[in-house]
């Protein structure tokens, strides 16, 4: 049997969620929470689940209802509202829109721009629809996008640049000025974006999240993804979104009524019923710049270096002065073996596995985890 | 915007449901129940969906309590007991199954034998992963494959060859003399199978449900395909999977990590409380069987003429005598405006739109549904 994907395995996020299982290691490695959904989700759920006549295929693109709160939200946030009727479809989860996307638009040959360190799926998604991964390098020690790199990537085979703002894994965040330059990068081709915005909550201190829904310019252009799974503690439930205009958002669902057809009616009845309750995400970003704070605080006495974090719940770490000769593999194993905590070696996040000595870890978890986890890591010295 | 499915459009499913909707139609279009799925199961969900830590992340080939509770009641009813840890994977539908099985298997120029009528996304997912849908009719007016048709299709470039049975939308079933054909037909290939059995539990009179899983030869090329949705009447759910041999299994899982990564979770386990409750789909072939017989004796006196069914939630019907130089499609439309049921024409089921002045009817109703559209459609004559 030939493989199409023969150089990939299992995601690492499973292989170091097992290991963690295996050796009773606390998970920090898959990014996740080890908290619930509010309450007020919950309940509306076990309402939905128990309301006749919600049991059964929700339309296509997703439940108009919680396309309408969808589009308010966005408003509300990003100062634009989307059409529910064309503009926003419901996926199972994110990584449904983003696989879609590239399914949609992608075509054999097509050339497609990825930042490195990126998300585990985004190269081998492109190379299945028979794309080319253009890897352009993030640059250390904050990960910002060189814009003038970018651009010399750029060619008339790009059909697709994807951004993703507040940054796994290294928890960066594009600010205005990087939207402003790279809309006048893109003004003159044809080049479509895809912008993976999960994080959009999480953005903490002076920083705040800059939508490419709020760029008049980009949002032309663009597939803008979101999670429920992440803004609601839910990731277990998959249901996420895509905002893009009319013409793109068609493309979208021509392919997603293939990939899955339809969302969870129940589940997506849920979240329409809370989407209206603002504080749910409001919160949000004090909730997990709390929760970083602690955890870089706890961590400040080991010799880990700790890298800047401006969004998203993860944060990366330098060893080098540690383990100066070990890979970020081997450490990442050793330190999920050894000192109990998983974590997940940033060289994943590389196509060639290019190692920095980074490992990250998830701090989307409770106090008591957290504390817990920093105990552990304290034995490094 | 270069399309990459210029010619296709919204799925019909969805046109004929909007249409049902606008036009106040009884809905036999689309394919599903106006019954809740039954009490146990929604019970199981809303204490999960409140049950802490079930709300993140399942395992990418999903939770292995479910995947214990299907390989349990494969071997019950097919004899065969597949291994959970690698030859059981759950997916957002068996639409994703179907979808993930060809990106995993489909490579630019390979070949796909389909017998048509099939159901509407087979061959545009076939072509979205640059393979040849290769249309070999089944033969009216049973619609039985013709085994020497499909030899004689069968080439050294053909990678995978789809099967349904029970069959959408004609209800024709297929018996193990034909998996012996077929069996023997693909011996000496590199031929493929993918099986698409979620009507399995639907199979009514003397016929049985031949399972590929229970065919010891077949199994082993054989992706099969099943879904909760329809066993459970909650197609708004939507959980399916796949079966097949570990090495078949582990390609699927290569592309399913990246098209969903998993499925939800508290839905899982829902599903794996009530799947040793075998009564919930032993009792399924009567209960369908009993809705066949009152909608074929409630429409006997019409002018319609009624296909055999043997299996499935459909019911296939010749209007040619009515309005014998209508079109399929303006007849389901003049059914669904002016009579008020409605129904998928079978030309949908083409890829070249075939008419045999067919239209297909959903039974999966309640009786009262069942006898308001028959008095409906009583005005016909
Ligand atoms: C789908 S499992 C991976 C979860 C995640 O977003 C991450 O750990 O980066
Ligand atoms: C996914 S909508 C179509 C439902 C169905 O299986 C059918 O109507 O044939």
């Amino acid at each position: 049997l030939l493989s199409k994907l023969p150089d990939v395995g299992t995601s690492i996020f499973s292989v170091m969620t097992q290991l963690a299982q295996e050796t009773g290691a606390i998970n920090l490695a898959q990014g996740f929470p080890d908290y619930d959904p509010p309450r007020p989700l919950l309940e509306a759920l076990a309402r939905q689940v128990l309301t006749p006549g919600h049991q059964q295929y929700a339309p296509m693109p997703g439940l108009p209802r919680l396309r309408d709160a969808i589009a308010a939200k966005t408003a509300r946030l990003y100062g634009h509202l989307p059409d529910p009727a064309t503009d926003i479809t419901i996926t199972s989860g994110a990584t449904e829109a983003l696989y879609a996307v590239l399914a949609a638009v992608v075509r054999p040959g097509d050339e497609v721009l990825i930042l490195e360190p990126a998300y585990d799926l985004y190269g081998p998604a492109v190379r299945l629809q028979g794309g080319v991964p253009v890897y352009v390098p993030l640059q250390l020690p904050d990960f910002r996008p060189d814009w003038d790199q970018v651009a010399a990537a750029l060619t008339p085979r790009t059909r697709l640049l994807m951004i993703n703002s507040p940054h796994n894994p290294t928890g960066a965040v594009l600010t205005p000025e990087d939207l402003d330059t790279l809309a006048a990068l893109l003004r003159n081709t044809d080049t479509l974006l895809l912008s993976d915005e999960v994080y959009e909550h999480m953005v903490f201190d002076e920083a705040r999240h800059s939508s490419v829904v709020g760029h008049p310019e980009l949002r032309e252009r663009a597939f803008v993804l979101s999670s429920f799974g992440k803004t609601y503690h839910a990731t277990g439930w998959k249901v996420g979104y895509c905002v893009a205009p009319a013409a793109l958002s068609a493309e979208l669902r021509r392919v997603h009524q293939f990939v899955t057809f339809s969302v969870s009616t129940p589940t997506q009845h849920a979240l329409a019923d809370v989407l209206p309750l603002t504080e749910l995400y409001d919160e949000l970003p004090a909730f997990y710049q709390q929760k970083r704070d602690l955890f870089r605080e706890l961590l400040a006495p080991t010799a880990l270096r700790l890298l800047p974090v401006q969004g998203g719940y993860f944060q990366v770490a330098d060893f080098s002065v540690l383990a100066p000769s070990v890979s970020d593999e081997d450490f990442a194993r050793r330190l999920t073996r050894e000192t109990g905590v998983a974590v997940v070696p940033l060289s994943a996040f590389y196509h060639n596995r290019q190692d920095h000595h980074l490992v990250r870890f998830c701090f989307a978890k409770q106090e008591s985890t957290l504390r817990a986890a920093a105990e552990r890591l304290a034995r490094l010295g």
